[in-house]
């Protein structure tokens, strides 16, 4: 490998397989040696989770447009932990996640395995706002561009990772620096029962923009069909409510 | 159930059989009523993480001290979510999770199953500073007191819950309301060969405390044999950096 190549690290929740990842490795390969690890299966909804009970295993795959390929049999935070461990030579120049396939605007960035692995590689991950295999990811290479491009330069602020989401099914008209829409999930069950009786339960629900109306937010210009890029912070002390808590706590 | 009784809905990332549960039932019980739902099994380094792909079991086991018992078969979350849908009758008007067997100070948080749950009923977490599962919780009650008995009548800051950690084998000498200390994991994995001569990986690793003689962090009172709690934020957005980062992306 030349060293003086700078290095990608890509990786996502979906899994090895999932066409949004080659389409963003597709659009990194551009600015230097891609290597990608990622989940062997779909790792959806996964947040920050880490792998403590059992081993990991690496498996090499073969490779894609030059783009070295690996699985790990974890979640997404496993991958970037084991790609810094056992598979990059060095330190990546930048490391992306995604194109997931669909939002991770509002809250979801809570819940989301793709925004884990961006947590802990302290970088940037990119979420199309459609959930289908066969989504059309061709628009999306302009705003990967125009958020890569700078950061192969310029440090993102200390402790600082990038949440970018992206409109589907138009050309994005911009992009927009905002916060992360604040809602609430409802109907978050669907009810079943089985064969012989006992009920079980199904996660679904959806997310209720609480703040539809605030042009300071990501869904807010998703839905005018800008690409957002929420900055979101490592660590999640809550620090103006230090002094209020200790007056509660009295 | 008498319906002016204030409920507690109590959960862990431990499981349903946890001592450091039973610890917390016993501490909470004199506050209303209990209802504990909790995975069937130990969930630890689940952080916020959902189950998306498969459905979910509620299993009802024999209460304990007064309080209902349930197991779910999925993570803390799941818990919390399906608590709410399928189980408790009103929104609590506490919710409690822990005691965790093993600290969640410092970056910890992020990681954390306890927290996961915590972050999603928006409440309090407790977690003692000893692994093992024969952990001496005798000391807790106090703290737990401390915190619990103002949640019963104050709220807490919008959008704000509570990571609480003990220190172990010691009378805690106080409460200080801190932020969490910097700092960053090393030697994360334990390296193996299978039978065969193929390589796997085993997470282990240790935090490394970036700020050890910062007064305002969790870490440096803990090791001084007080209890921290921090309070840590339910939206992520690192609101101070939009302003440097639409420069950065211009």
């Amino acid at each position: 490998m030349d060293n003086n190549r700078p290095i990608i690290l890509v990786s996502n929740d979906d899994g090895i397989t999932a066409p949004g990842l080659r389409h963003l490795i597709k659009c990194v390969s551009r600015y230097g040696k891609v290597i990608a690890v990622a989940p062997d299966a779909p790792r959806s909804g996964q947040s920050s989770a880490i792998t403590v009970e059992s081993p990991l295993k690496v498996t090499r795959h073969d490779d894609y447009e030059g783009a070295e390929m690996y699985s790990v049999s974890g979640t997404p935070v496993d991958c970037i932990k084991l790609a810094m461990h056992a598979i990059v030579p060095r330190k990546p120049d930048l490391m992306v996640c995604g194109i997931n396939h669909g939002t991770n605007a509002g809250n979801c960035v809570l819940y989301s395995g793709t925004m884990g692995a961006v947590m802990e590689a302290c970088t940037v991950g990119f979420s199309l706002l459609h959930h289908s295999w066969k989504a059309d990811f061709s628009e999306c290479g302009p705003i990967i561009d125009a958020i890569c491009q700078p950061l192969l330069t310029k440090r993102l602020p200390d402790g600082v990772c990038l949440n970018v989401n992206i409109p589907a099914k138009c050309k994005p008209k911009g992009i927009k620096v905002v916060k992360a829409a604040r809602g609430h999930w409802t109907e978050e069950y669907k009810d079943y029962t089985t064969p012989s009786g006992k009920p079980f339960y199904w996660l679904t629900g959806k997310f209720v923009n609480k703040e539809p109306d605030n042009d300071a937010t990501d869904m807010y210009w998703l839905d005018r069909e800008y690409a957002t890029v929420v900055p979101v912070s490592i660590d999640q002390t809550a620090t103006d409510s230090i002094n209020s808590l200790t007056e509660i706590l009295k």
